[in-house]
């Protein structure tokens, strides 16, 4: 319908619908679209009954393309880069739009090995991120301990990531929503059912899990068990660059904020409960322990499951839903949502005023999961 | 004011006192005391504010004499004996006055050592409750595996005390406040900032660590940090004794409920904060699933920390408060409330009665802590 037309910005007529664009959820990726459409003039509502209680409420909210850098994922890797690029002046921009910080620090990523075995398997994945030109330098130990002297002594050895930044992802959402909202975006607090309850030109499916009974789309959640400590006496933890790493095999990162807080990180699970399990609390606070000793002395402050939207390429799914006039998928975004956010809201944006898809895009179409060739249209219905 | 002179259910005059007996805390020692001081037909309010809040509320609630029975605390051990083998009748009673059941379990406890260091320490302690009489036996791993076959391969070895049960103490809390009140007492919710603000003939301070405010007595918090998971599935445990060990030096419990939860304790640590801190929840989750590796694939539901009331001899103290006549004091019980609950409750409600105090008594009284000869009266004020 917007092939050819005129852009929702160019004095479209808005017809009978109530809203220009309806967003359905209203985590990181709806939020920011649905602010994205309302500063570009749209009439938005967003639909949620419970905005930021999905992956994000859980999720550490690490900007990190070059240490998710992984073989055989390349061109989710450019994506990766291309939004981590935005990040910066998206930041900033919001930051200034909502009246709120939303933990946004910029003093780079170190990823560890405790053990030699550890390191060995590191120093291969590194290898590709340097070969791909991905911003990674690897460290002597004592390079690494003197960037963070609170790492154990049995770290064997590391390197930095400088431009692998992180934000507070609950804190993001809460920013989002008052940008949105004072953009002029709307709030609905009713459950969508089905799409065709939703009153509005374009509808921009961005619920996550939810995709999947919303759209038929393969979107399966993917538990992640995550644990929040917290800095005696709320000082701010003793380590100031997000640290990841492996610890005898287990994987784990540490996100540290400002206010005390340490996010430690995750486990990937093929079930869609979301149980906290006593194995996987060992596992993490073995791993934390083992590479941040100081990490003992924290207190526990929560333990928690959520659900990534996982799909069968690893990738985000955006962009027309095919035989669905006027509906667009956002979802899909794995355990890469916080950081894709900026691209994410950009490129859908532009698709729903312009009707012209990004070439970016077109690797990550709702379609490639259907049978037959691929549409090569570079615009939507 | 009661030596010599007649019981209160012999036709004492009551005076102008509201209560013939206010209970000050209502945690398990608490609330059996007045149950059992009203159905003495005593005239009993108990004061608290959050009853069941304190110490119980995170305890375990074995009854275990004989692995708690350590070296140099004899009088101690005959106290938890004496009151341990008070639990199957006390049990009985209180299931049929409250009408509900508390968990009390008498399949009894294992206790391994997950290495041979382990096994060498405990088997030290076991020899000395053995010379004590004390109900241990001795197992060879094939034993304890077929009784428990849900033990790790590498479990050393153990011990099996048949005589020490186990009930829950939230459940316990419960049942004894409806007997209590269905055999007469009253409630008062007002929180007692001092004892002269209780108008009750006697006053019984059962107030665990608020003993020490109200009372002066050197009754000092002892943080301990438990866990609570619980079977996949609501099912039953993989075990049914109460297993208590030591896994690499750690001294851990596992006790089973019927529901599915089992209960993973306990830190001992000189401290006065209820924060729970990530070393101790590792610590306490790699020991028990070290001795039993399935509890991994159970849910944590619960990580928590409570205040003992401990004392300078790591006995309660039961008796006459010096220099405040009409007050007995009924805490200090530490790590041993849930055992001594009944014999405490007895003897109390004994010596309020009848103003005689049982020789048991004796070496439990207030006045072991202040400067001078101890007092040798059986009888109080």
């Amino acid at each position: 319908m917007l092939r050819g037309g005129p852009s929702y910005t160019g004095g479209v007529n808005r017809g009978p619908f109530l809203a220009d664009v309806a967003v359905v959820g209203a985590g990181p990726v709806g939020a920011a679209i649905a602010w994205r459409c309302a500063q570009r003039g749209l009439r938005v509502v967003v639909h949620d009954p419970a905005p930021g209680s999905g992956a994000s409420r859980v999720a550490a909210g690490m900007l990190a393309p070059v240490a998710e850098a992984y073989f055989g994922e390349h061109e989710l890797t450019g994506l990766l880069t291309a939004s981590a690029a935005r990040w910066p002046g998206f930041a900033a921009e919001l930051a200034e739009a909502a009246g709120m910080p939303f933990g946004h620090r910029t003093e780079g990523t170190l990823v560890v090995g405790l053990t030699a075995d550890d390191l060995a398997e590191a120093r291969r994945l590194w290898s590709y991120q340097q070969e791909l030109g991905l911003p990674i330098t690897m460290l002597r130990p004592s390079q690494l301990r003197d960037r963070e002297p609170a790492l154990a002594p049995r770290v064997r050895g590391g390197a930095v990531a400088p431009g692998d930044h992180q934000v507070d992802p609950r804190r993001l959402v809460t920013a989002l929503r008052t940008a949105a909202e004072r953009a002029g975006a709307r709030w609905s607090p009713a459950a969508v059912g089905a799409l065709g309850e939703v009153d509005a030109r374009v509808t921009v499916v961005a619920a996550g899990c939810g995709a999947a009974a919303l759209t038929g789309l393969p979107v399966r959640p993917v538990k992640g068990q995550v644990l929040r400590l917290r800095a005696p006496g709320r000082a701010a933890p003793g380590f100031r660059h997000v640290i990841r790493g492996y610890a005898d095999g287990e994987p784990v990162y540490l996100v540290p904020r400002t206010d005390g807080e340490v996010v430690v990180g995750a486990t990937v699970e093929e079930r869609a409960d979301t149980e906290v399990t006593a194995g996987a609390v060992l596992r993490l606070l073995r791993a934390a322990v083992d590479l941040v000793p100081e990490l003992a002395e924290y207190d526990l402050v929560e333990a928690a499951a959520g659900l990534r939207p996982g799909t069968p390429d690893n990738a985000p799914i955006l962009g027309p839903l095919p035989g669905r006039p006027g509906v667009l998928a956002a979802t899909g975004h794995h355990r890469h949502g916080i950081v894709l956010t900026p691209l994410t809201a950009d490129l859908i944006t532009q698709l729903v005023v312009t009707g012209v898809a990004d070439p970016l895009l077109a690797p990550f179409a709702p379609d490639r999961f259907t049978a037959g060739p691929r549409t090569q249209e570079k615009t939507w219905n």
